[in-house]
Parts: structure tokens; C-alpha cells; sequence
């Protein structure tokens, strides 16, 4: 049995995100096991009444990175989670929300979008990930 | 014998070294060895005199997002220094300089905390790290 | 056979750039394979034109952190492509360009600096990665 690919995401920037989803639908797509751990900014970013905002990109992304980015949104580029609800329905890619990032940001489950699977600790996350490579964006 | 968890610490907002003690501590609660590596801006963080200072967030934080981590703190939160003392106490948390960064930002190792165990360069990190799981936060 | 060393390189500026080149050189001068995959913002300061210009660093770097890096280049430490290419003399240091991102910046391969071996997917990566680790930067 192949050992799963594990992202920590913790920041919620639309490009960091968008890096993500590829790299969890590149795994799925081979048919091996996702678990996706969402901290800090990057749960924010999965907030039910956000998760299609703008949540902008990285600084050094300059106005031109984020002409380019919004030029291929425009031209039928899939969101990052369009791509991840794709991967969820091509793979078993599994999400959680991190327990304390939940506190901090004062958040309850009902509050996160449907692509969120659960919430659990960091020692779940450890249990779920076992050998497997982790990422964290 | 269960293979390290291993983070190579970059970034030195309180958000980031935030996200990563409390990886090493779930590690750590666990049983099984944590590496870290302190590079750049994280290095300059565990500064004697500047550990517990405030260190920032990422832009991404937001005015919300550095409010949030305020709150918390206030509340009685440990801070990121104390999580990683605690997680050096419960289990077997090893941390040391990288000595290009010590030589990029002209710190000797008593300029360092003594959270800090020691500075090694980037090949002795690997022999450590062994077939581990690497982070790079 | 040791299983490759793997980095995803995301961001484009210098600190994290160099901090990329000194774990893949370190783990080529042990003799280990690195695979390195070229993403958004990272992949464009391997353009052709652009590789040796001043790519910024970090927000969090502040004033003091960006002119330590000035000053160690203006003392004659390598850039990060010159220890890119000395460690792809010394080793086995694979370069390739995410497919994904030479659509989003409208690059063509002869765009890239020659220490760019090819254009692939992710999933092509994920091959070449097999079991090893993978760091995101």
C-alpha cells in the first residue's frame, strides 16, 4: 500500500493555495491517498462564506504575477477549489481543519466550507500521514 | 527505531515558528526524535535577546489575522519559545543553528538562546534528518 | 539506491532561493539525487533574463536582513544559480520546470536560464520523487 501525500497548509494566499490543489490532484489523479491539514490563514481561506473570495497572492507575486493570475481565472482556469473538489470526486484526498487554528480563528465546523472533511490535532494529522511525504505551503 | 521528524525553520513571523512548535510538540508527545534547523529569519528569531520579543506575522495575517494571534496571546497562549521548551522537556527535541545563517547574520553562539543546542552545517542536518520526514516552514 | 532529495521551489526571492540552492548542494556533495520542480514565482526568476538580477527577499527580512544578504554577495558569496550550477557539476541535480506555470507566466523553454533540464508535470515529478523527501520552499 502506497504511502499517502500529506500538505500542511498554512498560508491562505490564492497562488500558495492553487500550488496546492495541483499537487493534491497530481497525487489523487495516481491514485494515492491525500490528507490535507488546513492551519492559520489557509483555514481561513476555507471559511464556507469565503472560500470563493479573492484571498489575494503572495507580495512577491508584484502587480505582474497577479495580472497573470487573474488573466487565467478569466480565461476558465478552475479555482483551487474547483480543483480540489475535482480531486475529492477523482481520488480519496481527505481535509482537515486543525483544532487549535479552529480556536484562534474562532471558528465552528458549521462554518467551513463542504470540501472540509473533519477537524483533529496535530497527532491525528501525525496518525493519518504515517510514512508518507509531508508539504507544508 | 521510528525516523525523525525533521523542520527546517526559515521564516521568523511569530505565525510561522507558531505553526511549527506546535508540529514539533505533537512530534515530540508522540515519541518520536524532531530535528530542527534554524535558518535566516527564523535564526535571528531565537536571538537571546530578541526570543521573546514580537516578532511579526505574514502580510497575509491581515489586521484580523495579528488580532486573532494578540487575543490568544493575551489569553494565557504560550508563546512559540515556550511550546519548544516544553516540547525540550517532554520528549527528545534537538535544535541547531545553521552555520551559514550564523555567518549571514554575524551572530556567535552565545548570541543564541539556550533553546539552541548547537551549529551544524547543512550535511551534518541531512545525517540527522536520516529517511525522515522534512518540513520546510 | 538512496531515495532523491526533492524540492518544490515556489517563491521567487533571494533568501529563499539561496536557501534552496544550500539544501540542494549540500545533499549533491553527499551524493544524493535532487529533484528540483520549478513553480510560479520561482519560476520566473529562472528566466533567462532575469536569473541574475536582484529577485528581493522577503517581506520579513526588513531593512537589516536584506542588507545582510547584499553585504555577503558584495563580499563574494555565490549567487544562489552559481551554487545551483556548481552543485550540478559536483552531482545529480535534476531542473524542471512545472508545466502548469509556463502557461501562467507565458513562458516558452528557451525563455529559461540553461540550468533548466526540461518542462514536465506534476505528475511526471512525482515519479522521478519516488519515496524521498520533499520539501516545499
Amino acid at each position: 500500500m502506497e504511502e499517502p501525500l500529506n500538505l500542511v497548509l498554512f498560508s491562505g494566499t490564492d497562488d500558495r493555495l492553487q500550488a496546492a490543489s495541483v499537487l493534491a490532484a497530481g497525487a489523487a489523479a495516481l491514485g494515492r491517498p491525500v490528507n490535507v491539514f488546513l492551519q492559520y490563514w489557509a483555514l481561513d481561506a476555507f471559511r464556507r462564506d469565503r472560500i470563493d473570495a479573492d484571498h489575494g497572492v503572495s507580495p512577491e507575486a508584484g502587480a505582474a504575477g497577479a495580472d497573470a493570475m487573474h488573466a487565467l481565472r478569466e480565461a476558465g482556469q478552475s479555482s483551487w477549489a474547483d480543483t480540489l473538489r475535482a480531486a475529492k470526486d477523482l481520488g480519496d484526498v481527505d481535509i482537515q481543519a486543525c483544532s487549535l487554528s479552529m480556536d484562534l480563528l474562532h471558528l465552528e465546523p458549521s462554518d467551513l466550507d463542504p470540501l472540509v472533511d473533519g477537524v483533529e490535532g496535530v497527532t491525528a494529522f501525525y496518525g493519518q500521514a504515517g510514512a508518507g511525504q509531508v508539504l507544508f505551503i
